[in-house]
């Protein structure tokens, strides 16, 4: 499948904050809206996009399903673009940090403009598998969402707190694997309320379905809150 | 448990690569020999060192075991050092990066003072949770081992490169798990040869103890042929 590649340029711009909330406007205004999804690498990211794209292609209230394009950053592989084009047909692009371990606004921008980001409603990105960098950088997106799966353990918000802190939705993966792993949802929820009491979290698995209804009609609600549409 | 906390200071050396290589032979003045561990936040990395030192502990060569002792780096929490120190009674000491995603040679070097390296063979360095920036330094270690868990996916040597490219030794971990996930050893091997064909990868569960003899006396023959002991 031809996917295309971007080769991310070093920002020069010395206030990456502001430069976020410009392209947050410039989002508006085209009635776009942004999610970064940020995990651990093998966290489940593009097996969490695929089933959630799916859901909203097909949503249960029947509305005009929103149109969805992902930007896939990588440090120099074309997998997950592949695969995401191939088992959603959703418009995909593959951003090469080079390197780099984030991304922040402009390099947020050159992949949007590659996607064409004013013919869609809802843009994902898939942040480098990091659960450290990433946070530590806006993106200009409107919604930062955590993957966390999990074989990783219900101990990581007091590992990486920054990153639980900067989440605006936590969503637990790969819960078919639960009962294999010493993974306790109450623990979990105490150790994230250490640093993010408010976040809402969803538990789901992209293999077998569960809970991705639940998370696609919450996300879609934000939406189309936020774009009117 | 009383656990040393040891807040690393940012390094202020413009060539870490030569501190790294005085480092190490410092090191080998004192007989010590120096492995770093890197991988993804929740690879099993505490677990797969608890059972290593368990069998360094009572070699099957019946020979003087080795003084091991370990550095847990970490954002800032402590959980790692005190599971590590109740778990082995080895020696442990937490270092926190204060938010930054890896270690350098001079950060190794305030941690091994601090753990007393010159009473000591074996020093495990704990690296922060991270398959991306953790590669771009040299610690000072003499071997540097990546560990990639089975629910992580078959793929990363593709994703991560460097990360694997840098390593000296690959343990492929939570190998219990490999019924519940689609994780491929063979195509793992074609990953990683892409990128590093010669480093031996041992395939272990920490849960289990399968795999662990093997990796444990393969380390303790690379120390003791090192360091002469």
């Amino acid at each position: 499948m031809d996917i295309q590649t971007i080769k991310l340029k070093k920002t020069i711009l010395e206030d990456n904050n502001k430069d976020a909330d410009l392209l947050r406007s410039q989002l508006e205004d085209a009635g776009t809206y942004y999610v970064n999804v940020m995990s651990s690498p093998g966290s489940g990211k593009t097996t969490t996009l695929i089933s959630t794209i799916r859901q909203l292609q097909n949503p249960d209230s029947g509305a005009v399903p929103l149109r969805v394009g992902v930007m896939e950053a990588d440090i120099d592989s074309d997998v997950d673009a592949q695969t995401i084009a191939r088992e959603t047909g959703v418009p995909s692009v593959q951003l090469h940090t080079g390197g780099m371990c984030h991304l922040d606004a402009e390099m947020s921008r050159q992949g949007l403009k590659g996607i064409g980001y004013k013919d869609l409603d809802l843009v994902f990105l898939e942040n480098v598998g990091n659960l450290v960098c990433p946070a530590e950088f806006d993106t200009g997106a409107h919604m930062k969402a955590v993957i966390l799966s999990v074989p990783e353990g219900d101990d990581k918000p007091l590992k990486y707190p920054l990153m639980f802190e900067e989440a605006d939705v936590v969503l637990v993966s790969k819960i078919d694997a639960m009962e294999a792993f010493d993974f306790d949802p109450e623990r979990f929820r105490e150790n994230l309320a250490g640093c993010n009491p408010d976040a809402p979290v969803f538990f789901l698995s992209g293999a077998t379905g569960e809970g991705v209804p639940e998370w696609a009609a919450w996300l879609e609600q934000n939406v189309r809150d936020r774009s009117g549409k």
